[in-house]
């Protein structure tokens, strides 16, 4: 990683990321590096069950020499309710992202929110991107991860303020898959990501988001190096 | 208010109304009732100065018997930094809006981080309908009060969830005097709003937002009834 810590020591556009400890925005983070950007990581703490990601987020940043910020906000759960991700009461779904039970997995709003925030960062710390880690694998499940979503909320951030921010999703026209052939093609340590929905000691293997992630590993022809119960 | 009260006791369409206290809410949140919505009033405490504009909220809801949330985000702080309203170490301009030094009360991205909150709200609650102060009176100080703004906005909540949710601005084309016109036809008792950018015990008469409060009841051929410091 050395080498991108001296790349954006020099002066270079500042970019936010959202950078939730996950895979997809473990790669976004390095590609932005790559790009030859100074990232500004924003993570949000929004009461999910998979607080791990947090902590791992913040580990990455430490060792890469990034600002990172972790943003509390899950107060707007007393008004956004009804996901398995933030209301224990609800069992996370198991098994694949296609299964209609994923729909519990929606927050509702969610990246708009998270993208409005982001973007009030960038105005404040006047850079004028935001990269986030929207992808097609999840275009079908959720629908602020898609195309159209992105192309009006860049309408809308061209407007909203004295400072035009634009949103970037690197890999929108790829799946997971493809993040993870690149992120190999970067040399990135997968190990220090977390995706688990489930926010136990170790990754459950079962949930949506580890089956997908398991699959995008056996897609590329590698193992996961991260360990899972049973 | 009896009238009120009952209309909206009745099975009625639910509508979250972003609503801080001050004066053009409140006549939006009255201007939801006479239509005979349900209003869900949403109030954010950012760490605002003004403070008793939540308080004054609060008791307001509680005298109409109106749903109403606080929602705390002053975490957002930490990120968006920079404008005299949440910031104690930067001094609220005095004088009309019209006054360039006004600019230091733009909180960054601030409407569409809330608008997304509140849409995100309603989408939980079932509600498809956001209701928002902006008025034209805001339109040369802050970009995300223009009519521009609120369309592209509206362009996103068609997309950004299962359920299509739309915001509305009634005094979008109007201004505070035009408000506080529609309030007066009402019956509103405008003692029960709070104006002042600075957080005393009374309001200080001075800064650009009581300015433009006092024109727009002179205007109206009407004495403010809230009282004044000196």
């Amino acid at each position: 990683m050395k080498q991108y810590n001296r790349k954006y020591s020099i002066m270079s556009k500042k970019v936010v990321v959202i950078y939730s400890g996950g895979m997809d925005s473990y790669t976004v983070l390095h590609k932005a590096i790559e790009e030859g950007l100074t990232p500004y990581a924003l993570t949000f703490d929004y009461g999910q069950r998979h607080v791990k990601e947090v902590q791992v987020a913040e580990q990455v940043c430490k060792e890469l020499g990034v600002h990172h910020k972790v943003i509390d906000i899950t107060s707007i759960n007393q008004i956004i309710g009804g996901s398995s991700l933030t209301d224990s009461s609800i069992e996370v779904a198991q098994g694949d992202y296609e299964e209609s039970n994923m729909l519990n997995t929606v927050v509702p709003n969610r990246n708009m929110i998270l993208l409005s925030l982001a973007i009030g960062y960038a105005v404040s710390l006047k850079a004028d991107q935001v990269y986030y880690g929207a992808h097609s694998g999840d275009h079908d499940i959720y629908p602020d991860c898609r195309p159209v979503f992105l192309e009006k909320m860049n309408d809308v951030a061209a407007v909203a303020n004295y400072e035009k921010t634009e949103i970037h999703a690197p890999y929108l026209q790829t799946d997971k898959i493809g993040i993870l052939k690149d992120g190999i093609r970067m040399g990135l340590d997968y190990a220090k990501t977390w995706t688990c929905y489930n926010g136990r000691e170790q990754a459950c293997g079962q949930c949506g988001s580890c089956v997908e992630r398991l699959q995008a590993f056996e897609k590329n022809g590698i193992t996961d190096p991260i360990t899972y119960e049973a």
